[in-house]
């Protein structure tokens, strides 16, 4: 893999600052605020904060970033595609339960419901990351999906994923916005009080892990080659046209057979490759 | 170009929504709020949503696409280059006069500066983005930096390019939850006044904005060809290498002698142009 040391360099920096990030949202709410609870109070309130960071945003960009991996490259794609799925399907949950912590806090309180630009745009992202869900899941996971299907909707998955992501984290941002200025009356968050101070580090720490995942995603050459298959199968590196499709794997036991060429860069790479030397990886 | 049309669709609906946010930013200070002045009351401050919908978002999107207009690719890459870092220039000062309103505000009201976490990210980003300025123009603009250099640095360039838009944009609904906290208080912002639902849609329209920036921005086949100089000087298709940092344009007067391939995909997709049939463009 071409740049692993600074991937890892990436990866475990990506690890520390989602760390800190749920450490700081647990800080917070045990430190200064009411710890967690589940009695309408505002200890319920407080698993939005906890879920959201944790689960919408620690997990979710793991999921994101699962398929680059270097050290999953041996096994089956559909193993991996299950880990994607699984990671999304806990960061899911627990944004639900997230946001019926809020529901519950704002209807034993009398506060209304839906009206802010953060709970606009955040319900949205949640709407949108069920349909992404459960597209993928139908599309990617399932064996019905011709491979065209696969082929032109996976540059929409893959935007669309980081798109969510990105706005997950803009919301997070708003919501931590809204909730000091609420909740820091005496003294006020405009006086930057240690719980202002600490809130917002945490709003930069989850734009950094933010940050961090999308560069990790984005790299081309820290793609998953969809030509390893292949060469596993042929030592000498040939790589006849269809072979990919046929495969089986080294050490996993699942295999996908059904793994397509998921955009234009993955064909140029593969196109790459057959003009290289025999058995030599393309850096493209 | 492929998908020639859908490109159009695309970038009529971001001048749309692009449009719409900076007419809802002035429907919300002249109708909802004070309108314009300055003289450290509220219609200074309303200087700085204003400014920021259409300098920092509105024209820093129109920027970051400006190389993908299909109509721009016969011109010199210098001439377009000038183009998006003027752009760009025009949007950092109409930034930093949008921040010169709020401190000249808080200052006339004493109200603290650089408290809260959307003044906090928001500097961050305007410093980020003038580092951008000044290293891209003295990299790309400027004909010093060897090629190598230019090859190496612009998928970081494109990349925290993206990133400092996207922030700018979170920042911005930061912003104006705190503002609708701050400003609506008889009736409040939960009550959902005829003002809350201005703003939150400015807040949609602006995000939607970004997400349609951010597609066109990152669709490999819409990317401005590298190759098209070597064929305007080669009717016959041939490409040998070399060529493009020679070649002069049709119908544009300034020409830029040091493109670079700028990065893999780019040079990818002209190792691809080889293997094309004569005079045929790659689809890559």
């Amino acid at each position: 893999m071409e740049g692993y040391r600074l991937f890892l360099v990436l990866l475990v920096s990506a690890l520390l600052f989602g760390f800190l990030s749920v450490l700081f949202a647990l800080v917070w709410v045990f430190h200064y605020r009411e710890g967690l609870g589940w009695d309408g109070g505002s200890a319920e309130f407080n698993w939005h904060p906890v879920l959201i960071t944790t689960g919408f945003i620690f997990i979710q960009g793991i999921a994101i970033i699962v398929y680059r991996l270097p050290w999953t490259w041996k096994c089956s794609k559909l193993l991996i595609k299950f880990i994607h799925a699984g990671l999304n399907t806990i960061a899911m949950i627990l944004a639900i339960v997230s946001l019926v912590a809020v529901f519950d806090f704002h209807n034993a309180k009398n506060i209304p419901n839906m009206y802010s630009l953060h709970s606009w745009i955040g319900l949205t992202a949640v709407i949108f990351y069920s349909l992404q869900l459960v597209l993928g899941f139908a599309v990617f996971l399932l064996p019905f999906a011709p491979a065209s299907l696969r082929a032109s909707l996976m540059p929409i998955h893959i935007y669309s994923g980081l798109l969510i992501f990105a706005t997950v984290i803009a919301t997070a941002l708003m919501g931590f916005t809204e909730k000091l200025i609420f909740a820091l009356k005496n003294p006020a968050y405009s006086t930057s009080p240690p719980e202002a101070i600490l809130v917002n580090t945490l709003g930069f720490l989850v734009l950094i892990f933010g940050a961090l995942i999308l560069w990790m995603a984005t790299r081309p050459h820290w793609k998953r080659p969809p030509e390893q298959n292949s060469k596993i199968q042929q030592p000498n590196g040939g790589t006849p046209e269809g072979t990919e499709e046929e495969s089986t794997m080294t050490d996993c036991s699942n295999t996908d057979k059904s793994d397509v060429e998921f955009n234009s860069e993955a064909a140029a790479r593969k196109r790459n490759l057959k003009l290289d030397e025999v058995g030599q990886r393309s850096t493209m």
